[in-house]
């Protein structure tokens, strides 16, 4: 996909490791005032003063979480960066900084590299976060990125996964299950055309899906929103491998049980629809699909007035006593446990 | 390598990731005051108060940065924390936190990681910086390796690559060219070792340097010792790509020129004899060689009394007015300009 979309082919070794970096980042423009010192030295250097400083970092591997066949390198760098501002996020902090490392094999020309960096550009400017370091080196095989998230908070408005408490509410935003659903869709298409090469997929019907899968946002209106309604939640996680994962992380930090109801969980019609066409059930998606980004919360029963009707937040649940254990109540109001399904990175790979 | 130290070999696919990560990372203890909340979270919580905080961040991948055939595991462990410390004390900074990230393929049993991470540990222990955070992923190909270090430093004492005056002497601590001299050492007993398994290399020769290579050190202690000296340097860089890439960055940032004096270089005798045994010129490889994670600084004349005689600290040249050009002067006083042939990780690779 590159090769046909990229007629100009620089050769990586044309310009040494100084010169790509500084090619790649000339457009970074510095917005925080945080930062002090961006990219140029041994290290960044950034200021805070009063405020607590979050720091979470995910590696992503061509083959295991990406897959180049059908994803645009300059979507591929936006979903970097969502991956993990999406964790910024989720300690009700403001992402500020991020630093962005990739290792690449010579089979990739500057120009894809410059889509890749079109694309953390891109969700940089939006998301408000200053590209402060990195680095740039070879890979023997494929493409890897490596991103460091550097968000603020306030002392008393950090939100850990550890300050659930029985009774308190369970919210989720947005809805459940697309980017998976999505990512199906690209699979099927892939093998469409691995078929016949000259099949033209027609993904009308699947725009939302196939959207969440490779343009996902994170959830940086949610922090914002919280904090106007002046809610903070009593503890936090993004969704990103799947609702069942999520839900037991924060009980078990937080030593509570959860029910959770099976027609309170929001799905987008697409899903829905989608789900339908393969045959599978849209709850199990939902339960164990990840990569959807949203923030699943847990709010105290005192706060129900504040977000109740809110179209961003839905009310899925309730926690409760640890020894309640956690279960998903279902349409047919039969209680079942809650496992972890969620997508294995080292399992599912060889 | 791995196959022959390590018996017992436990898939990784028996723990999956959640296990894995706890697993590997129980043995890090929390020992610095700005840790607020350690590992276990979307991201870390650290809180600096005044201090100004430098992050920096590098890969390591395997078969470009480090050859698994003659490295072990627990000592490339150590020295990918090493390496990103390296850049927060070129800073004039106090290392404090950082965070791990490593891409596996399953060729690679638990026993291996917990080797890898065992150097860790003891790298986090020595240097005092707490693991905070990071992610374990598989990996298609081979091991990948990614470090975010975090330090603190007051706002006066931040030592950027900017700051030299022309007339401020260039100041370099420990020795050159060690790391490099090792490596090629380790290289040629490969080579041996291909033609003839059986045979078992003596390296007692060659100790030091091959631990420059396999078990670098940061200049954690030069960081203080300046501190007690009361010296602060006008610009700073670690040497991790060769003294004459480094001295050029420092020129090129800060705007001056340099002359360099080839007979002040300092040469450890095991890098000076195994020169000759390859029959290579040992100021070559101490400007070109790389890895030797020294400090090269620029110091104001007027802190000379203060430096004067500290073996720590090799006095090598001074800081030139821009349009003087950067230049070695030779022993037989002839004025050689500088041009950065450092190890270039995109060039040498394919």
């Amino acid at each position: 996909m590159i090769e046909d979309k990229n007629p100009q082919r620089t050769p990586l070794s044309d310009l040494g490791e100084f010169k790509l970096i500084e090619h790649l980042t000339k457009h970074f423009k510095v917005s925080q005032k945080s930062t002090v010192k961006s990219i140029g030295d041994d290290a960044a250097v950034l200021s805070f003063k009063k405020k607590q400083v979050v720091v979470s970092t995910d590696l992503l591997v061509e083959g295991v979480h990406f897959d180049l066949s059908y994803v645009p390198l300059k979507h591929l760098g936006y979903k970097a960066l969502i991956v993990n501002l999406s964790d910024v996020y989720a300690m009700n902090a403001t992402a500020t900084q991020v630093t962005v490392s990739i290792a690449v094999s010579n089979r990739f020309p500057l120009e894809a590299l410059e889509e890749l960096y079109a694309g953390i550009t891109t969700a940089a400017k939006l998301y408000n976060v200053d590209v402060v370091g990195g680095d740039t080196t070879s890979s023997t095989s494929g493409l890897i990125i490596s991103v460091t998230a550097i968000g603020e908070v306030d002392e008393d408005k950090v939100v850990l996964r550890s300050g659930a408490k029985p009774n308190d509410l369970l919210v989720v935003t947005g809805d459940l299950g697309g980017a998976y659903m999505g990512l199906q869709i690209l699979e099927r298409e892939k093998e469409v055309f691995k078929v016949n090469p000259n099949n033209q997929p027609d993904l009308s019907m699947y725009t939302y899906i196939v959207e969440r899968q490779l343009k996902p946002e994170a959830r940086k209106d949610i922090v914002e929103l919280l904090n106007e309604l002046n809610v903070k939640p009593t503890s936090m996680i993004d969704v990103s491998d799947g609702l069942s994962s999520e839900v037991i992380h924060l009980c078990k930090q937080s030593k509570v049980g959860v029910d959770i109801y099976e027609d309170k969980i929001p799905l987008d019609p697409q899903v829905i629809s989608t789900c339908e066409e393969f045959n599978i059930d849209s709850t199990t998606i939902a339960l164990n699909g990840g990569e959807d980004y949203e923030l699943l919360m847990t709010i105290s029963q005192e706060d129900f007035p504040k977000i109740k009707g809110n179209p961003n937040l839905t009310i899925i649940g309730y926690m409760t006593d640890e020894d309640r254990g956690m279960h998903l109540v279902t349409r047919a109001e039969e209680k079942i446990p809650i496992i972890a399904k969620g997508w294995n990175a080292l399992k599912d790979q060889s």
